[in-house]
């Protein structure tokens, strides 16, 4: 097997922050070393990093990194600034869960402790090292109760990129179950939706699927309801930016209909989250605020020749809210959860 | 209100057929002349020209076009060659009821009357005006009948392109209540859904309803659940290319998918199309071929740069079949039909 992919890299030794950029694959594997504020508020926005866990991973290091810049041996002044930092990641994009829960814990650890400067440097590399490490853990864990729903030859259905580019490490959430089975020596075919109109699907499950040697199917969104019509699937995993208190959840636009047409063709549906991304202030979907992004995404093809008229508008939500009715299963670290749902357990945040 | 556009225009002076390159829109309104058999292949393979009554009604134009060129006088051998440009034409798409029909009616009238080669030319011609005038009967009564189901101010969806380019007149199908609506001085909007893999909805509907003053929306076909949670709109009208005797529609890939969704939101489903559509050897959606086409098309995003590597797979069928029970009603120009569907009375085939 190849080496799984890593999206966010951080060295605390040499501090410095690497993520691969995701706008140029599949065509090219580039990395971007993230230096400043600037650099880190921008490969959110603009998707050079993506993928709720992900998202979170590297707002966490770019708290790390830029708290090791900080010249001040004043604590109460290193606080102020991080909290300025925090804040205007916070506001790189509205829905992921993660980012928020990253944020809030890197300010939690220095709020804590405010006997140094030296210290509370030291705690955000801590702590940032501990988010990816728990990344790990829990995705693991995640494949490890998915992969139970697998057999050898068994075919599934994912949308949009919740694999390893979409964490901080090489299984990522709805991919898990499938790189842990390939892992137990099953050989598994998964068929992978596009994604428009940011291709997720498309350009980087297919590529990373197909780098570690799994057997992928790339299909337009609109041929979901044909090809469940007449082949047979195991069950759809997709992963989550926001789940709320009742199970419903935010994920990326097009989930809602592919949970539609799974339900009317009684295709097992399942969503794969870290409880990171669960936020139990949050009662139903209906509190779960829905980016909406430009325009030129839709028209111009990921970022190439426009093909829509000027004059037509553009309906370009970044996500939609799955209600939980539509939901087979929540599989998290801790198992597979069923309705009625509940999670107050994750009331962490 | 500006001039229409014209698919497919055919001159029986200069013997000359023309037609719109929709390869092109909406960046650019080029013609091409079609003069033997193989433009006229090729342009419906390849489409540049597209839309099942379009289709229909360039194929007969080619017949009478190329019937002109023949130099015999042996009315024998004109009807030999004729069945091979038949046969040709027959094989340049599969699904696409409208091609066959077009091409029987206009093989009956050469082999009704065999008296001399001038008459079949002539007859070739008349059949192939009569078809033309015919389509564009028909899509005005559809818009008719469509239209009453409209109110000034509706919201309406459609998917694909079934409008002026997808016909040899100015009205279409599914966008005929539309445009009649907008005759009768209504403000209709419309939503287009993109409908990858050829961009049928971003590039053509959104191009001919904007160039008809009538406001469009696009967006991609992963956000139609999205909208529909969101927004109420009055009813969807989508074209077909085959229809059964149950009234089992095939349609663009993604039709299916689309009526799952209507119907899970109460939205009413209309199918707008000719008489022409129906074939009632076909029991049900099972009896009609379904077209696959080339991976390019999904991986290349419209002809251009490649988005999806190489080892993966691309599955890529041209339509999909709607089982009649997910359609509201099925408008043809002899009215609104319901279930259950029995198209016996459109034997004619």
């Amino acid at each position: 097997m190849s080496a799984k992919l890593k999206a966010v890299t951080y060295d605390p030794i040499t501090n410095k922050l690497t993520i691969i950029d995701q706008r140029a694959l599949p065509n090219e594997l580039k990395y971007l070393t993230l230096s400043t504020q600037d650099d880190i508020f921008l490969a959110i926005r603009n998707l050079a990093v993506r993928g709720a866990p992900a998202i979170g991973v590297t707002a966490a290091f770019g708290m790390a990194m830029l708290g090791q810049q900080l010249q001040t041996e004043d604590p109460l002044v290193f606080l102020k600034r991080m909290a300025s930092v925090c804040e205007c990641l916070r506001q790189a994009r509205p829905t992921a869960r993660n980012l928020f829960t990253s944020l809030e814990q890197m300010m939690l650890v220095i709020q804590n402790d405010l006997s140094s400067v030296k210290e509370m440097k030291k705690a955000l590399i801590y702590e940032a090292l501990r988010q990816e490490k728990e990344d790990e853990t829990i995705c693991k864990a995640i494949g490890q109760h998915g992969a139970q729903l697998l057999s050898d030859h068994d075919r599934v259905m994912t949308y949009c990129n919740a694999g390893a580019l979409a964490t901080s490490n090489g299984y990522g959430t709805a991919l898990a179950p499938v790189y842990v089975a390939q892992e137990a020596g099953m050989d598994i075919h998964v068929l992978a939706c596009e994604t428009r109109p940011v291709l997720q699907g498309a350009r980087l499950t297919a590529y990373e699927l197909a780098s570690s040697n799994i057997d992928v199917t790339v299909m337009t969104d609109g041929m979901i309801a044909s090809y469940l019509r007449q082949h047979s699937i195991k069950a759809i995993f997709v992963g989550a930016d926001c789940i709320a208190l009742n199970g419903d959840v935010a994920n990326k636009i097009g989930t809602l209909g592919l949970a539609i047409i799974a339900q009317s063709f009684h295709i097992p549906f399942y969503v794969c989250a870290p409880s990171t991304t669960m936020d139990i202030k949050k009662l139903s979907g209906e509190d779960i605020p829905i980016e909406m992004r430009s325009a030129s995404e839709v028209r111009n093809l990921w970022y190439k020749q426009s093909m829509i008229t000027e004059q037509a508008h553009i309906y370009n939500p970044s996500f939609d809210v799955t209600p939980s009715t539509l939901i087979t299963g929540i599989i998290t670290e801790d198992g597979i959860f069923q309705a009625p749902y509940d999670f107050r357990r994750y009331g962490h945040a």
